[in-house]
């Protein structure tokens, strides 16, 4: 099994890149080769050299650092064949929003090249995963959505991502490549430190307490957000390769099984897991950018497809916060 | 007032180009220059030079055979800066399905193009009228459709409209330029002969009968569609370039107000003005393929967006039958 990951130098890329070494296979197939790009060199997973000692498991690992919308690049990496592509490169909203063009090249040049480069090598059998978001649902929205709500973005990011979703359905239902979109909640909780992304919060308020550092709650809390962990993301990308083509019916497109979370909430967890004096470091300091930003993304979804079709959510944001303080007590 | 049409040739720029000269003005402006573009050279029209016959409306009319998809035919289009540009031209459903390349490149670069263009030139109060269509819709639809319906595409037509959709709305809320796409309901009575569309016969059954000729139904009467008559198109394509731009809200694409007909009411208003005579050159020989095709196209749509500001279907079948006859006695 060759799989090739773009943005694999990525947060998401990364993790993905670890699993899917541990798992040693995909689909029931041995993982036997790895195609990693990204604009930077993605460090060589620690792993590989491990199950590189048996030969019976022997893994290959291409790390290309290159542009994307390169269509020589996509094309050295296609040569290959991977038998699925994770597609998960993208200049996030902030940076898409600042540069249409650059954002139009990422995030939408960069999928359909890699459409029209499976197409031309007539790898009509590969399964291409690609990374949506919850940034690709805007407009008069109801009040809990479904996998039949029109997509009315309202940022350049989500509009590139709709794109490449009708792109990769069109592909598929046309036999050139075997496409499936998984429209991302919002991760928490990352590791490492705040960034500029208007979420970044909801990662904050609950990493930082947790390793006795101070940190602020820049909305209200009864504010309600979607969102899913990390490992459950990725959990869900591999699910993402081992779907059935048949299962996914009229449309490759839908949204992942997060849950409805409050602000509220998620200080209730966070008290009930590492105590008050955990909680009294959240600082509320409210922000109406940030409120604003985030309170205009959906919270509330009809995820049935994404259920049937055997992808999992977290139980509950114990859960999430659990596995958090697991993953990450080396740090 | 200088409007640009792109598909200028074909049947709609034809009727929109007339309808255009015989006002005289546009959003309130005198009519002062088309730009006429087509692969194929516009026929000249014919009241151009009735206008021109007084100084002050005379109507300089530019007609240009060329590739829509070319950056430098449309530079040349839009140096001169047109206010209103109506964006027709198109690759018809099954040519798009049978060539993938060729109805990229003519339904969305050809958008895209058009887009980068008026950007670059600043064109940022130019009105941008798109014509799509319900071809855009499809997947697990609902009984009644309504504007937050997802675009689930199950043709390369369609999804080529709503990527070119999904760009107009987002250059919009940029103010890059100021968009506005109207789907497009059937289109019946068109004049002419049938030709190879699926939706073919929805004009035949009627158009023939009315000329003292027979006409072949090939679906099931109970069969409904979504229609609208060539006259109340072209008002809507006109309306399109009069809307105030803050009246669209969060999204400029929208179905216009067709109505709800099955073929067993089209026939019926066949008979009620032109006699049973008429009705009894319509053979009935089903054909399961255009009933699949057609059977699949959603024909029932909540328009409350497009008529709240302002657009109007026809009254009834009654006024579409006698529009086409009052529209081609001469003929």
């Amino acid at each position: 099994m060759h799989v090739m990951i773009t943005g694999a130098a990525g947060f998401l890329g990364q993790r993905l890149t670890e699993a899917l070494i541990d798992k040693g296979s995909l689909n029931g197939q041995p993982l036997s080769r790895l195609t990693l790009l990204d604009q930077i060199e993605a460090p060589r997973p620690e792993a590989a050299s491990c199950l590189a000692v048996e030969p019976a498991t022997s893994l290959d690992v291409a790390i290309i650092a290159g542009d994307i919308a390169d269509a020589e690049v996509l094309d050295r990496c296609l040569a290959g064949e991977p038998q699925v592509i994770y597609h998960l490169a993208a200049v996030v909203s902030s940076a898409a929003e600042a540069d249409l063009a650059l954002g139009m090249r990422v995030n939408f040049d960069a999928t359909r090249l890699l459409l029209e480069g499976c197409a031309a090598r007539g790898l009509n059998g590969t399964r291409l995963v690609m990374a949506s978001s919850v940034a690709a649902y805007g407009g008069d929205l109801p009040e809990t959505l479904g996998d039949m709500t029109a997509l009315v973005p309202q940022n350049s990011y989500g509009t590139q991502k709709a794109m490449s979703e009708l792109l990769i359905n069109d592909y598929s239902r046309r036999g050139l490549v075997d496409g499936c979109v998984l429209r991302l909640p919002t991760i928490i909780v990352r590791p490492g430190r705040p960034n500029a992304a208007a979420s970044s919060f909801a990662s904050s308020i609950l990493r930082e307490p947790l390793n006795g550092e101070d940190a602020i709650c820049p909305v209200p809390t009864e504010l309600e957000m979607f969102v899913m962990s990390p490992r459950r993301v990725v959990a869900a990308l591999i699910k993402g390769a081992e779907v059935h083509s048949a299962a996914f019916g009229l449309s490759r497109c839908f949204m992942l099984p997060g849950i409805t979370v409050s602000v509220a909430e998620m200080l209730k967890a966070l008290a009930d897991i590492a105590g008050e004096q955990a909680l009294a470091l959240v600082k509320h300091e409210p922000d109406p950018r940030i409120t604003a930003i985030v309170g205009s993304w959906p919270a509330r979804f009809d995820t049935r497809k994404a259920r049937s079709l055997g992808f999992a959510g977290d139980a509950d944001l114990a859960d999430i916060v659990t596995a958090y303080q697991q993953e990450n007590t080396e740090t």
